[in-house]
């Protein structure tokens, strides 16, 4: 299929106005490579943007490109780069630091105040036909893997990331607040850590998502119930765990998931908190405190994309049963709605026919 | 000075109702040692203890014996015991582990929920003239210590751990909120452990305080007025400190300690929460998450006794200018007004009149 | 089965003097419980005890029972045990520590120097029938797992605790010397924690072991050929990981171990020394320093048998392929004599009948 | 002072070929600035260079300007540099990674294989009269910091690293194994960082450096005798520091040094191996792994500059004792005799006359 030769992108204006609209096609600086976008995930990031114009700190001054969950095939090369060409396979990692600040030079690029991060709100994102990135952030991906795995390796490192900042042990009793896409790819990364218990926390309209959890061989599910107390949840928990936890993931940035996380885990156990949701929470800090309670935070990835892709192409993890719809560019706004009401888990839209660059096909 | 026969005890039995009452003199068990107490420091959980009647998990269920920064003579020895003889002078460590539960077994004793923590619910402390402890909780002391230092090393010890646990580095931006003993004593070990640029903050009318801080050396101190909003207050520390903060220690457990901590934290800083105040705490968690700051906690110490008497007994730190009070344990009551108020900073308890066992004198 | 009333026991008093010898049935101290050994497995520590007369530091200086891999049953509980009771089967830790001084206290009771490890020079291991064992090293195990997968938790544990030392993470490629019973164990946790990439090399006249790697799913397998150089061998490493080794388990503690382990680790690595074996060894340390190799070691394991025990229990992993011998106590000549030799992986002594304490059994 | 209108180089053609030769004066490219070289100290791996015709993995392949310790001033900004502009007084890190590798990504560009380290083969020194430089890697001096200071910044640097690589602590027992400029400034930063007793070796020959070590406050120095034997060195380190040593810092790269260093080292402790040596060196490896000791390495630094800059500017440290000598650059030939023969500590070469550019001057 030849590249095209427009460049349509999903550009938010404002809340709730997302529009598809051309932009010029990129050049490629003398690092960079100009992909043609194959797919992209819509990712909980890209509604905050749509919904509330922003999250955390970034705030939508200007129109953003949405869009950071993606793959693509190499188009341009820009002059110095070497190891990759026209037509190879990518993932494409949306994050990028300014490789001098004191934040980069110690490997915490994902938190540089001066970085390339997509989508922020100086920073496009790339659900558009094309985009171009630094070289470095473009992992080569094997033939056998398909170009929807490549854009899932962006939640898929997010999980890595998270497990490592938690440090999941073999034999870890883990519980995981949310059961979204970001949830379920940190429930997959906790088991192939060598965690042996699990738990998952939904709301009850997320069941389906529940399913998922079951699907990828949770512990136990707990549909979180209107008139559930958090002891309620707390003691549940605990029952499918066989105790506290030893580690927590807390995917959904709420109040009652931070709560309950502090409580369900044990004296000296440590929780990561990778969901981002209420600017400001009540925690039980008492009790976290004079229990010992570690609580570090995750932020994007910290150069996990190479752990990601080799989980997946070596068939380590299988990311795949996280996708559960599919929409070519045209219809991308019913995809955002349909991502936006948390129908589904992870919603995919294919900018390029879905299949056309896999060597391994999903359909006959 | 001959050993006493009576054995009499600072016991709490409700709220505001601390009462001075003898108590039958203990006998070691094998692998004890029994103390005359020669000097206990007065600390902000005997405190919470006498007038809130408990702290964290901890209530008062039955009268408890308060006191936990001591410093003794060994008067008698359990039969196993073969590194302590009597006459020894010690610092005593209040708090040990069941040592067969998994938290001992890793070293996190001092949050084992099986512990001899002194003073908890079921653990006396020892504000008294004699208590029996775990031989391997003493730790004698040179001949040029004074037993007030000794006592002193129960909150340097936290210190110790609290600078371990955030991790001070040398150049370290480092903020303390609170100028209490704790937070005085975290300075102490914070500037030990190389940080450069120190601030400390607390209310206004704890002004004395941060005079103690001025005269160990920190970098600058902030009382906070009535007017001085958290916006104010972070501007106001990063001032002092030429930039946001590498490390905090929040000493205080209020809500606004913790607040300010996050906000004044650099992306990637780490802040250990050391002090336990409200219960519950609003926290502006989307700021932490999204900067990536990592919130650790310290409860008592971990086997940082060794550690806390290396560096009074070389010199390398002075914990001398805490102490602002002596009291002899007949004004035990007058002891527990003045801390409970916050006059002064360190309150000593002296069961035996001072100077009595120290070979470097105080007074002439 | 009536429990036996005797207890014999195997019992080395020189070089190849292994003794079947009758010892007085053990009594149970307070903390204590008395176990009726069921299986113990013959480890490489064991035959330097029999050949070398010891290990390490630790000499032949009076006769020792060998053994210290074993499961058994609970048959006398100590005044103060809670947690097992008469009839529990068991898994035996053999390592202890003295609980009090500096090493125990801050969870390294693995190398404390007063402790009760089995077997060293002045403490028995347990081939004997009745063995008195700490309540607190015995680990009670579910119906389902078998008394031989109860022994094999002791080099499981070894597995779990290399594994985090050197900190095998997700798509780890990861290099494991030596094929011998700790080498497939450190191979197990490996791929446990997430490593995608493995190589494992022995001797040749090891092959059989290679082959048991191989069922264990190992990437690639290296038979070292005796005129291989050590760069061939870590040219031959590279290809298998498709470059250098993120992560190291070296489980011979031989010279061209240790030195092909650091030429085939990439910059910044990390090796673990798990195996011991030359005295002194010839290093190429600048090549070590100058790419920033971490070189860790273990010894024994850190209260890793409840992780030990959750993987293989769980299922996660499955530890029977590494069993190639089965002898009763009366064989237990022959079966040193076979464990000595490298014939097999690992060898198991049945003190009871095989299978009597299983509830799954192996035979019908 | 009027900048240079030529720029001479200590350039080595060959094994002991120093010579003093013009190059071209660099113009800056975007993202660097170009220096005027102040002050360049002599290291180690210069003399290396010189002597034997390189270190590691490093060969002389061409001819190669040395010196890697040096300050300067700025003449000329690329565009794109912000933070410096013309006339700053500058320290210069000589090491820079690629920042787009593996290694860079995660912090680790210290090891980066594509790096500009300077000097190594493929990258020259700064021992120049002008060097262009990335200018993240130029850190802006205080106006009362010398430019001698500044040059003391890249080995305070190294110290600083090594410090954090060994994890020294409150009250560390530490061990520094060799007394040139590394081991002294490795001295300085473990005091820096907590360290209360401190023991230093070097040969008898090296009293003179043995006297600075004193000046510096360590606990204890010790001359290694001809007729010391390993057992009587390690006794003697174990008299100075009360006990073994927790951490080492061993800076010679000598089999001895690695060797006593191991053998000196409590069980669980640990050592940085921070000096480059012998290719091959012998050591006691049972012993190490045994006692569980962790052997790390440290090369360069890892974004310590700011670091180092902060407890030099600060005054925490001073580390003005430790220079020795001062040349100009007409006399480099006696400067590299003088450090090549190990006569004093640090040999300064001063490009520009020395105190032209320090406020507060050394001299009157």
């Amino acid at each position: 299929m030849a590249p095209k030769n427009e460049n349509l992108a999903a550009r938010v204006h404002g809340p709730n106005d997302l529009r598809l609209e051309p932009l010029p096609i990129p050049e490629p600086a003398f690092n960079e490579v100009v992909l043609e976008v194959d797919t992209c995930g819509i990712c909980g990031t890209d509604i905050h943007f749509l919904k509330d114009g922003g999250f955390g700190a970034e705030r939508l001054i200007r129109p953003i490109v949405l869009g950071h969950e993606s793959s693509g095939i190499v188009r341009k090369v820009g002059s110095s780069v070497t190891h990759l060409k026209v037509g190879d396979r990518v993932a494409i990692e949306p994050a990028a630091g300014c490789r001098i600040c004191d934040l980069c030079k110690v490997g915490k690029y994902n938190v540089c105040m001066n970085g390339r991060h997509s989508p922020t709100q100086n920073t496009d994102g790339n659900c558009s036909n094309y985009f171009a990135q630094l070289a470095d952030c473009c992992f080569k991906m094997p033939d056998h893997m398909t170009m929807e795995e490549g854009a899932l390796l962006e939640p898929m490192a997010v999980g890595v990331y998270a497990g490592r900042q938690v440090d999941v042990r073999l034999g870890s009793k883990v519980l995981i607040f949310g059961a979204g896409p970001i949830g379920l790819i940190c429930l997959i990364a906790a088991k192939a850590m060598g965690a042996t218990r699990t738990v998952i926390l939904d709301l009850e309209h997320a069941k389906h998502r529940l399913e998922v959890a079951k699907k990828l061989g949770v512990t136990g599910v707990i549909a979180i119930g209107k008139n559930d107390s958090e002891d309620d949840l707390v003691r549940k928990i605990k029952e499918v765990l066989g105790g506290p936890a030893d580690r927590v993931l807390e995917c959904t940035g709420s109040q009652p998931g931070m709560r309950i996380s502090i409580k369900s885990t044990r004296n000296a156990g440590r929780i990561c908190l990778v969901g981002l949701g209420n600017k400001d929470v009540q925690l039980p800090m008492v009790d976290a405190i004079s229990r010992e309670i570690d609580i570090t935070t995750c932020m994007r990835y910290n150069h996990d994309y190479p752990a990601a892709m080799e989980i997946v192409a070596s068939g380590l993890v299988d990311v795949k049963p996280l996708v559960s719809h599919h929409f070519d560019l045209a219809n991308v706004h019913e995809a955002f709605r349909v991502a936006g009401q948390g129908e589904g888990v992870k919603i995919m839209i294919h900018l390029i026919p879905r299949d056309t660059n896999n060597k391994t096909k999903f359909k006959n």
